[in-house]
């Protein structure tokens, strides 16, 4: 087989935060595959690259497509944001093929990685995830929402940083609130949340709570949600939105 | 104050994995601050500007020492490899800020993220950090040996794939095989464990093991190490290093 498929991460949304080896694997792709918000995203295009935009629903449809693509000879890039192994394509991409057609495992599959959007959310506020750190998705439609709170629960006892990927959607409105009830039974009140919207863009807005006072509500799909482990800590300044990191230590600032 | 300090990440090897943002940064900047390993990777820099190199050890004296320039009026850039928020130099900044000069807190503190060394392993390997995961440091410079084992017991218990950063060096050449043997009496013996040395370079090397054969002396300080969820599944090919992935859902690929 002659075909090639690349699996990108745009990262968190400007294009400065775009590798220049996902920039390459765009410019040469002959078809790009993804979710339309990142097929929005990319730069212009040659008349002859050929795009593929689908329903942000449909992964594994649109990995087999993309497999399908490759596997006809063409040089196909299917494009996620972020990082394509937090959360994203990669994984839809190779779950096809482990069951898909055997000719698959011939083609050349490459993954590019990028900044994820719990780094981009990290860099705002400071240095949260400084520590040991987990990511939790909070999505229940291909794990249980059981799973999910026993992760919760273990998480918050191995007091990591805990990032939470999609904290909410129009389907899914009261996750984020059942997961901060859960967290407020094994953790501190006052454990410091952060909310970053859009990180990495020109609009990004951070918050900062308190575990004690975090409402689910807060959060849509384009926010990360970062709860801290019980040593992060605050650097509090002066009519701005304090700083906020995670000591690589456990003990007091030195 | 009107210096300015940017903390910033290379990413794992190549300067085609330095984001723009970065590279820009460092461009502008009048002062690099940073381990002599990092500063070596930089592109060519202008006459003009200052570098000032140390030892991997002495975290905290470099991150006084950048903001001590800062604070005079520089613009000071501190050199991180991979993510400087992933057990790097973010945190230590920060840290010293917290119990340093108060005025250090009007300086303008910018992150600049970059792709972290677990995401570059994982893109290596396939998407073995497709579901949810945790980073965990074996270094027990900054904390305790206890805390490192109580938080591996626990990823086990949760199942996430466990991304081992710092799992040995010369004056730590034990801990990755302590590690394995503790993870060997919390996960199955056929765990999928990948080593990655030097991701994201021309040099890496991919290699794909099982827990019970996982040997704690195969890495170094230039070594990744990821061992899987439960989940996690080997895509076997002729005469290739297999694909490891973990999918996004607990059950069976479809």
């Amino acid at each position: 087989m002659t075909g090639k498929l690349t699996i990108v991460g745009l990262g968190p949304g400007s294009p400065e935060l775009t590798t220049p080896a996902v920039a390459n694997a765009v410019r040469q792709a002959s078809d790009l595959v993804g979710y339309e918000t990142y097929l929005k995203r990319l730069p212009d295009l040659r008349p002859e690259q050929e795009v593929h935009a689908s329903d942000n629903r449909y992964e594994l449809d649109r990995a087999r497509h993309a497999l399908s693509l490759a596997a006809s000879g063409r040089d196909v890039a299917v494009v996620s944001g972020g990082d394509p192994g937090v959360f994203a394509m990669a994984a839809a991409v190779f779950e096809v093929v482990d069951a898909g057609d055997p000719s698959w495992r011939d083609l050349t599959i490459e993954v590019q990685p990028g900044v994820s959007a719990m780094l981009a959310a990290a860099a705002e506020a400071g240095a949260p995830l400084g520590g040991d750190f987990c990511a939790i998705s909070l999505s229940d439609n291909l794990k249980s929402w059981g799973t999910i709170e026993w992760r919760l629960v273990l998480a918050a006892q191995a007091d990591f940083a805990i990032a939470l990927y999609n904290p909410a959607s129009k389907a899914r409105p009261d996750q984020l609130g059942k997961a901060f009830a859960l967290l407020r039974q094994h953790k501190p009140d006052k454990t410091v949340v952060i909310f970053v919207r859009a990180a990495g863009t020109p609009e990004a807005k951070l918050t900062v709570k308190t575990l004690g006072e975090a409402d689910g509500t807060e959060a849509d799909m384009r926010t990360l949600v970062i709860v801290g482990a019980e040593t992060t800590r605050l650097i509090r300044r002066e009519g701005r939105t304090p700083w906020v990191y995670t000591p690589r230590s456990e003990g007091a600032p030195r």
